[in-house]
């Protein structure tokens, strides 16, 4: 039985940390500090855990991180008034509010808080709306790494090619569709709703995995030779599982990504490539 | 040999004013005219016709339509004051910017220029990112015309449908793949890099053809039974032609729009309808 290639997230995220690294450098010579500023809720342990992975990996690259933690009961007035003082901050750059948000706030207004300019993983509507023009400002970075993952010279061409997603979230499935259509890709995206998912899902030379059940996609879901990128990150029985059966796939993809190791180091690496652009552009 | 259905646009649209004009009715009486601006260049004749189409249909309902034509050799500069002119306006609500723009322009300047609170027909990128977030406010209309047609009970559920939108334009082929998405259907996108059409094109129980090429759609791209919509308006010999090979396509599909008389009426009655709820909300 074959074996899939792993996509090694790892390696990739090292290679664009350098990249950034390079770029901090430059804007150091301007005197420039990229900051980045992520708002997030106390009792928020996945988003606290992801804020503290992306201090750990800017510190070394020169990157700035300030992590502004709020109450867990803070209202959307509060963040609002969080996310204000970030875009009022000329050494602030760059913004994130970590999500997904508690119920109870409105997330469609916080995202419109933060200003297009400083808003790295995407969340506003107005850097939102250029991917359905077509053109890309700033993407949530998790789309970002999935696109970072179908752009290694091992995958192959992406213009062309039948790409599936599973999932229609507005930070990984909608952005992904769309940055495969314009990368030339025709893309199916499949949902909860959709019929015969196994059948559509084999079409895919390229198949993305973001619905969020441990071990959603089968064997039987998969093209022979396909590019497999799991965006699942399920934490079950003290280890994180992703969104594909990964040893069964692996017998029929061609390239898989793991979990972890896969989008996840890629994900804090290219986020970071955004708040050095955001800082790049400030000036 | 069974013939397909007709989708009657002129019907549908007629539906549409007659609930607008209710609504007139109803702004009226709380002194509320709907205007709307029409910003056009001269020389741009399918533009000038729209904009006389949409006149002509509003009188009667009691829309004003203020069109206000620039000079075919007016900078991005004097679109934009036009622009703000009528989003500075008060007794204006409601703006549209004719499109496609001359690539002299700078178009997504232009479109971020309108208010998105009177941006009827989905120009702003405002407005373009709340369908990625699976929301709506105002979609471009053609879209949105798409969307009527497809809505009507004849054509059934869309939840769990399989659709194929050809085409990958702003103003319709990816909002309509993400209103699709919204409706619960499992949409594939497909466009001229598209290997393989016709077998991916007969996979839709819907099929959107919005590409710009007279008669490109063939029976042997159609699924029997499916719903067709076509979006083209191709002028052929001086008179107008869909992206649908209609007489071959009657034979296979169950629905299927007429051009003219399809998108096209239905097109302009939604247009009506979001400058009233651009009145509506205004109070």
């Amino acid at each position: 039985m074959s074996q899939a290639q792993v996509l090694d997230g790892r390696a990739i995220a090292k290679a664009v940390r350098e990249e950034v690294k390079g770029r901090v450098d430059r804007l150091r010579e301007r005197n420039v500090i990229p900051r980045c500023a992520i708002v997030l809720l106390e009792g928020d342990e996945p988003g606290r855990l992801y804020a503290e992975q992306i201090a750990k990996s800017a510190a070394p690259l020169g990157v700035q991180i300030d992590i502004r933690q709020l109450p867990s009961e803070a209202s959307t007035n509060d963040v609002v008034v969080a996310v204000a003082e970030a875009v009022d901050d000329k050494q602030i750059q760059a913004i994130m509010v970590q999500r997904p948000l508690p119920a109870h706030l409105d997330a469609e207004r916080i995202a419109e808080e933060i200003d297009p300019r400083k808003d790295v993983d995407g969340a506003h509507p107005y850097n939102q709306g250029l991917l359905v023009a077509g053109e890309t400002f700033f993407v949530p970075a998790t789309a970002a790494a999935v696109m970072e993952l179908l752009r290694q010279p091992q995958v192959g061409p992406l213009d062309g090619a039948r790409a599936v997603v599973l999932g229609r979230s507005a930070v990984v499935g909608r952005p992904v569709a769309l940055l495969l259509t314009a990368a030339n890709a025709t893309v199916t995206i499949c949902h909860s709703h959709t019929k015969g998912l196994p059948a559509i899902a084999r079409e895919g030379e390229i198949l993305v995995a973001a619905v969020g059940h441990p071990r959603f996609v089968t064997a039987e879901m998969v093209k022979p030779g396909a590019t497999v990128i799991d965006v699942g990150t399920n934490f079950i029985d003290g280890h994180f599982v992703g969104d594909v059966d990964h040893d069964a796939v692996a017998a029929i993809a061609r390239l898989l990504t793991p979990v972890p190791g896969g989008v996840g180091p890629v994900t804090t690496a290219v986020l970071l490539r955004s708040v050095v652009e955001a800082a790049e552009r400030s000036r």
